[in-house]
């Protein structure tokens, strides 16, 4: 994904942003942060020792954990459009369960999508009859292989701030009950996409539900939507609801939720107590570090010098992701090729880095200076690149990472 | 499920083979051990051990955990058929992998299924168009709710033992290409069912799986295929592996399991680190242990008193299930009611019960001794009611119980 046959692939252990790998070698991990699980760093030592209560009082057993409850009544507290919950233990089975009750109430099988859902059938479905239909959303090019052609035409994509389009698809799909997307995506709403989007659903007796697992916790104390003012049906929670530990969530409106009783939808380990204990210490220790604030603040630091020293070297960027989730690329044709270099030359000093930060509050002013002190040398080569005095591909020991999730890109 | 509105529902603590409610009464639990995770029993020391320095370590890190690999590895071991690994933290993804996995190798989307395989589109559906078709695998009168139609069809039931009727479906539709089935259901295999099986699905191509997330650990050192001579293409393992931690596996040959990368399979969470460090210590534990002769034994000797103490009382009983998972019904229309009762009672002696035991390695003579002193009184009061000395309903503090999965009835 980062760097072909030199990544340097697992770890032996890691705290705050510092992880080591197999060999004793230490890395500053400016890059995903664990694919962006830890907003309070690795091994935060107050959620650890939360779950370490827990293991010494079991973690399962044949009744119920009461963490799992409270944990509900949390959650629905931050989002009082809501009233019910369930958990999972990873983002792409939260999804399934949002959709599996959006379509039981509805009574529609079929579904709009805007972002990046999951590897489950029904969204991965969005490419058969046509490869491209993920193309915005998750990757170029992928084979549907394995997922069932009865599927085909339930998942119909839409892009991003493109209200029109999104509007036909309801009005052409009378069948179509639930409109699932990404609070925002590289870029934010515009022209009061979101607001537009709730009324159309209102409008037409749709289920709205946002894809909160990735964007959840990094602007707001709960999902971005609330940032906007829009309130879906759903919502689903993710990666940094546990920092770290497998939780995730669907959050809903009663009306909705109550039809999840007449489908079956159960597995053993979505009541396994760590989750709830983990993302019950993780909610504290976020409202009372205000760590949403924090990360934001040091994300739109990172964006400014990015910029900054991209110009004093004559490069060109763009930058797009939540200030929390910010990326850039190069505006050449040769952006994977930068990226790859970056990767490669930062690990040769210390750093796991390409081109997207997943901000945690253990990005420390110290760390971010590190980083662009470290990083200052490499634009210098890839400036020399851009004006053809040297030839990237000379200086890559590997071959050119992958294009990534379209979000990261 | 069990006791309707008398359930004491939430825990405090557990160990071993006892559970602390939150009013800080203990019982002994002698039924389903956290639906079957725990075989060496709650909070088992070894293996928290082992979680604890993993937390001290970080359980996550962008960098991916070694303890993945070597799981795969000590699989592989134990299973000489299979190459490959692939983990998640749901018995219900462990499956709906090893479908997409199956129908991208063979490139045709029907399967035929035989028991319980989770709660996801792909198995659900086999109730699209009638809602009997998973009567005797999961639940009777299952609404597919939620489920896309262009699914009907698409998954098609069998029976256990049924040998012909398997044959006649794959005769019949040439587009399938997958067989899941459980090793085992209520009873054995007769008249070499699994090699016939085996035989018939590759002569015609056919993936045939193995799903072993709650069968595997429970009478050899790994999937119960072992005691009968059988391998399959793909298996599923779940529940025991990782002794109450979220780890469940896909282990397949590599023919199958390379078609995994023509499609897209990935979650977060998936790669987190306790899952694979609680499921290498307790695969140590259980070989240390040879936990899976253990609770054979026990639910061997479990078997015997309920019958010798039916008898003992004039009671009628069916026995049914692998010994470390045995079940027992009685012979009469009243059974929901008496099992019912039962665990009234029992909760009353401090002891959680029904009519099934997943047996663990806490459960030692002196527990299985003080378990059927305290039954004993309860299985007179039930021969009183066969007798019509009593009525049963005038017995109950609460409506009767459901009941429950087919295999657990």
């Amino acid at each position: 994904m980062f760097l072909p046959e030199k990544w340097p692939s697992y770890y032996e252990k890691a705290e705050g942003c510092t992880v080591w790998d197999l060999d004793g070698n230490k890395y500053t991990d400016v890059c995903i942060m664990g694919i962006g699980t830890n907003i309070l760093g690795y091994a935060n030592k107050e959620v650890d020792n939360a779950v370490r209560e827990v293991i010494d009082k079991s973690n399962m057993s044949t009744f119920n954990a009461p963490e799992e409850v409270y944990l509900a009544e949390r959650l629905i507290e931050l989002h009082p459009w809501a009233d019910m919950a369930r958990f999972a233990r990873s983002g792409g089975e939260a999804n399934a369960i949002a959709i599996r009750i959006a379509r039981a109430a509805s009574g529609k099988d079929k579904v709009a999508i805007c972002g990046y859902h999951g590897w489950h059938d029904w969204y991965i479905s969005t490419n058969l009859g046509s490869d491209d239909g993920l193309g915005n959303h998750l990757l170029p090019g992928l084979a549907p292989a394995g997922v069932p052609k009865g599927l085909e035409g339930t998942t119909i994509p839409f892009q991003y701030n493109d209200f029109e389009e999104l509007e036909r698809i309801v009005l052409e799909n009378k069948d179509l009950g639930t409109v699932k997307m990404e609070v925002s995506r590289n870029f934010g709403p515009e022209n009061g996409f979101l607001q537009k989007v709730r009324e159309l659903c209102t409008k037409h007796g749709i289920v709205l539900i946002f894809d909160e697992c990735t964007s959840g916790f990094r602007q707001t104390f709960g999902g971005l939507h609330k940032a906007y003012g829009v309130e879906p049906d759903l919502c689903m929670f993710g990666k940094a609801l546990g920092n770290g530990y497998a939780v995730t969530g669907v959050l809903g409106r009663q009306s909705i939720m109550q039809a999840a009783q007449n489908t079956f939808i159960s597995s053993t380990f979505w009541t396994e107590r760590i989750g709830s204990v983990a993302a019950l210490k993780t909610l504290e220790v976020m409202e009372k570090s205000r760590s949403w604030e924090q990360i934001t603040k040091t994300g739109n630091q990172i964006s400014d010098s990015w910029q900054r020293m991209a110009q004093s070297h004559g490069l060109s960027l763009q930058i797009s992701g939540l200030p929390a989730l910010i990326s850039f690329s190069f505006k050449s044709d040769a952006h994977l090729a930068y990226k790859t270099y970056i990767t490669q030359e930062m690990l040769k000093k210390g750093f796991i880095a390409a081109t997207s930060v997943y901000v945690s509050i253990a990005h420390t002013q110290a760390v971010i200076t590190d980083y662009f002190d470290a990083l200052d040398d490499i634009f210098v080569t890839i400036a020399k690149c851009e004006r053809q005095e040297l030839n990237i591909l000379d200086l890559l020991e590997s071959p050119i990472c992958h294009g990534g999730f379209k979000r990261l890109n």
